[in-house]
């Protein structure tokens, strides 16, 4: 194991890893900025190295300070957490090249995972289920003849396209021709490309995605599912494990595939396959190269330490337990507890914690960034805090779950405290039946009603 | 389930029992002394009610302010909690007489189990192993033939006794005489009764216990064991569960003897028996007929909410899973965050808390009665947290609990944290080498060394 870690992160996921380190006898390095001179991250460290002004870009996204701080520190390894640098290849691949160990995956890994069709390519290849789609079409009669075969709505998207832009959803065959001209005009006026692709259009789907752990000796294992289908605009508010969606031998399918995609790709470290899930099919999304906010949940019903395994796996420990060890127990929830003002459009809200009184008790765990009078800071992200609760089913975790949010006393800024409160008694939750897009669409926070 | 329950207690356990009532959907109505007025355990009650002054005798255990509190609040039922009236047989018919459920086993199997003498017949007839002893010894020819059968050394103790006097240890056959002689001496002396008896005398025991649930339809489940052998001057400090000591039959092999124990006693709600363990031998202790400080070890490894039941239970509900379905899940254990000076003989320092900021995390529980800026009063006991840390076996446990005892952060008091560290570091505690009496004969807490 490794002596010294330098932790290039802030906030909860930064005391995440202080704490890892700590547990396997490891000497924790944190890195700050101006704002984060005190901030729990350097308290819970064991030495801290300053590495900047409070914006990102100059002081927790500067590579140059980093290594200076990594190279004074004399640390062995760096540890990204998620965000910053955490998904950056060429900053692993520095990472290597000036003599530290990097925990995560190669910098081609990273790479070649990151670029979001050469990842299609990669997951088809080892039989992973991925969206149908076409080549490139120009004729409406390659659209009605996939939607033929494929059904009703179909997407037609600009090649060059993204983030919801040169994307049409077809309806029906009456609607081909004039969303065939739209799309290819999209294309040339937003990317300067005429060239289109159909593919299945997925109007409800449920968000799941497998956790992975993978050595560097040729063992991967899958963690199971997480379910993050309560989602605003693309950010996840909830996540939880099992999915309740899923059966048995879904639930199978589709972690058994998440594993033997990585597998394939000859992935290193932890890492999480995201899908899509509808009308009993899952669709491949991306894969996430880094530790993810909501790994909590895992733990908490598998009792298997990601972050520990992340640092262990670098330092060339293989994964000790066979794929049938894994058998998770009960069920878990995280709630993101942000400073941000949900029935003000979840803006963020940074300030001082006058309180700062988490919920304790059986069933809950708190990962936070803070302590009382700590501040939240308006240079970064607005989470400060993860509630995260277990329970042996779903109906006693719903129960377990507002009694945590209720006791939760925390003064000095608003929360979204009371929109989880609100979700966990709207029926449409409760009873399973939202998509990823419920909360956007048809979801409207009351915050009299909790 | 009852619609509200009064909670006659204070502290974490209090709010332990609020807690299990919010999760149940069950207002719960507090109690409070004087200096009480705006403790925890109040202000996570849905509503609270005065009992009397400061001192414990005027107000917790002042059963008639209490009725007075039960009957003005309306409340369905009374949790007694640990401690105060919880082990009074009497208070619990009269929690009955005045019209409210007892959270809790019936008077008449507290008070069968509270005397030990029928205790120990009672469970001598279930096939429990007790202590090997004789009736009255007159002469020492009886003594020698017991110790011949049982080996030295015997206790001879006198019947009047109790808390250590009236008892004289015999290592060999040449101290019969002089010892039967003194104890006889002792017994006319200390309590004017000059009968004696013998008994086996375990030098180095374990403290093992076994919890045990029991509804009022005939189902009892025992929920594993926990070692508290970590004591000084038989208060526990540290519980683990599992034991450390024991092979799978011999846990298989006390653990149903406490099932039958309490089955054949008609026994219902939550209730732990007590044995001592020697040489692969059990002996019985006691029967504790409450919830136990140290309950949460095996809330940990099992996930079944043990103040839950007691609540189900004395609502009528049956428990509703098999034995084969008890399954516990890694190894846990308790610290008692107390504030004392281990410095200084334990001697507690009741004080404002200016800071608290517990462990948090994975594999971390904390149940408290404070928040910062709370103080510990000196008026009751000076226990005001437990950190319960879980792992998947004993030696990831080992190392977690030393990083969240390390990253406690509290000021305003001395606390046993110190002492937790030092044990932690402690080749006999690590090796498992230690007995009931380790810390009172052997062990040295030296505040430097951690």
């Amino acid at each position: 194991m490794f002596d010294s870690v330098l932790v290039v992160n802030r906030g909860e996921i930064a005391v995440r890893v202080v704490q890892a380190c700590h547990e396997l006898g490891v000497e924790a390095v944190a890195v700050y900025s101006d704002t984060d001179e005190s901030a729990k991250h350097v308290r819970r460290a064991d030495r801290a190295m300053h590495v900047g002004p409070s914006t990102a870009s100059k002081s927790y996204l500067d590579q140059d300070a980093i290594f200076e701080a990594a190279h004074e520190a004399g640390v062995d390894a760096i540890h990204p957490g998620y965000g910053f640098l955490a998904e950056n290849a060429g900053f692993a691949r520095r990472v290597e090249e000036e003599g530290f160990v990097w925990v995560g995956p190669s910098g081609d890994a990273m790479e070649a995972l990151g670029e979001k069709t050469n990842a299609r390519r990669l997951m088809a290849e080892a039989d992973v289920p991925i969206v149908p789609g076409t080549d490139a079409v120009t004729e409406p009669e390659a659209v009605e003849a996939f939607a033929d075969e494929h059904g009703y709505p179909v997407a037609i998207k600009a090649d060059g396209g993204g983030g919801g832009r040169g994307l049409v959803v077809v309806e029906g065959p009456d609607e081909v021709e004039e969303a065939l001209t739209s799309a290819i005009r999209e294309g040339e006026a937003y990317f300067d490309n005429p060239a289109v692709y159909v593919e299945k259009y997925l109007e409800s789907p449920r968000h799941i995605e497998v956790q992975v752990l993978a050595d560097g000796h040729g063992n991967v294992r899958h963690l199971g599912e997480r379910d993050c289908s309560m989602q605003r605009r693309q950010q996840k508010l909830i996540e939880e494990t099992p999915s309740p969606s899923l059966t048995d031998a879904e639930r199978e399918e589709v972690c058994e595939a998440a594993r033997r995609g990585l597998a394939e790709a000859g992935y290193e470290s932890a890492g999480t396959v995201e899908f899509l899930y509808e009308d009993g099919e899952f669709y491949f999304l991306e894969v996430n190269t880094r530790i993810q906010v909501e790994h909590t949940v895992t733990e908490a019903v598998t009792g298997v330490d990601l972050v520990a395994w992340q640092l262990r796996i670098a330092a060339g420990e293989p994964l000790d337990f066979p794929q049938s060890a894994v058998d998770p127990v009960g069920a878990a929830m995280e709630f993101r507890i942000n400073a941000e003002d949900p029935a003000e459009e979840f803006r963020p809200m940074p300030g001082t914690l006058a309180k700062y009184a988490p919920p304790r008790g059986i069933g809950v765990r708190v990962d936070d960034g803070v302590d009382q009078d700590d501040s939240v800071s308006p240079f970064y992200d607005s989470m400060f805090a993860k509630f995260v609760v277990v329970a042996p089913d779903r109906e006693t975790l719903v129960r377990r779950a507002r009694r945590a949010l209720r006791e939760a006393d925390i003064e000095g800024v608003p929360t979204t405290i009371p929109f989880h409160l609100a979700v966990l008694h709207d029926e449409t939750f409760l009873g399973n039946e939202h998509t990823t897009k419920y909360v956007d669409e048809v979801f409207e926070f009351d915050e009299e009603a909790v």
